[in-house]
């Protein structure tokens, strides 16, 4: 029997299995739900209840094994699939998440990369294949690609939302500073830095009602 | 008499800020609380009571005047500050997004780029000033500094954090993939990008219990 998990849940699964690969490099052997939840912010009932979702896994009394939870979630997650991934816009931010070490990581591999612009597409130099933005649909479902960045203008952001669907993308990550709408069954991730920023610069230009301490939910006055 | 407001209501405010310039720009005259709970994936009521932590404005009944409301939040955010802002991290992603237009906006200034390879600082072409990064304190306290964005490798994040800490920043948008700790007063935003791919790789790895519509919280089954 399987048991539903919110997309919530899984998010915080995801931050807790980044957080338990950094703590196998710092030779932690055990760890406490408590220890986890100062870590993530979380309070420990809702690291513990992330983690049943997942199914039997050692005594959270006596703490976790590191090693065995995170190799836990690697496979309850799904991660143990490599997943082909795209971008599409070959500007600066795409080209430098294209070449980013910061970026790689186990759960993909980007295989091609978009662009509409034909004479950047001839000049770029990459390993990956390149594709002009006309082909997105055929080139997703021919390469069996299931990921997607999209780091074009906003005002390009929603057509290229639609020819990756058309091809058939499981999910897209969304780089520009506008949300994308995508049909049921395409899972989105909108990431807006000037919008990020915006919120700083807002939340760094009011009077404070009490001390934060740049964790969740400091309160703020207006 | 001020009234307090929670972090997560001043995010929300900030996205409706966003949502709101583009109406204006689609000429949109008025607005309801339910069609702007539509386009932000919220419950009508959120927006209305995120709206009247700023005060008072118009009538949410006959729905708000677009423009007045836009300008509202833009005068009790604080956005009308145009807000001083540093990028650490002058690589492929620092650079990108020194120069991307995507990024541009009314609440921030990027002034100054600090990186710690010395030729990269005598080679690099842009029109804001640059330092090495030992410099970082110095240079924020200087030149009045509230706003950081962090585009180094995960391994000195934390000693770039505290070193614009040390320096007096108020907010930080922490781009490398890892979390870093401020001290009480200085806001943390923490993304991402490898950790959202990794996010959509479980989602759209896993058998879904329903169609997501690729809105908040779509269920999972693991």
């Amino acid at each position: 029997m399987k048991t539903p998990i919110p997309a919530p849940a899984l998010e915080r699964l995801c931050s807790l299995y980044q957080l338990l690969c950094r703590m196998e490099g710092e030779d932690l052997v055990r760890v406490s739900s408590t220890e986890l939840g100062r870590r993530t912010g979380q309070p420990a009932h809702t690291i513990r209840k992330d983690i049943s979702f997942l199914g039997e896994i050692g005594n959270s009394g006596a703490g976790y094994e590191v090693s065995r939870l995170k190799d836990h979630l690697f496979s309850k997650l799904g991660l143990q699939r490599e997943k082909r991934a795209c971008i599409v816009g070959l500007g600066r931010l795409g080209s430098a998440i294209l070449s980013s070490s910061n970026i790689a990581n186990e759960a993909f591999r980007i295989v091609a990369g978009f662009d509409s612009d034909v004479n950047k597409l001839e000049t770029i130099k990459t390993a990956i294949m390149v594709f002009p933005s006309h082909e997105i649909a055929d080139v997703v479902r021919r390469m069996a690609i299931e990921l997607a960045i999209i780091a074009v203008p906003a005002a390009r952001a929603q057509e290229v939302a639609d020819r990756l669907a058309g091809g058939g993308i499981r999910g897209i990550l969304n780089l520009a500073p506008t949300p994308v709408m995508v049909p049921p069954g395409v899972f989105i991730r909108n990431i807006d830095i000037a919008g990020e920023l915006r919120i700083l610069s807002a939340m760094s230009g009011v009077q404070l009602a009490s001390q934060g301490h740049g964790v969740p939910c400091p309160t703020v006055l207006l």
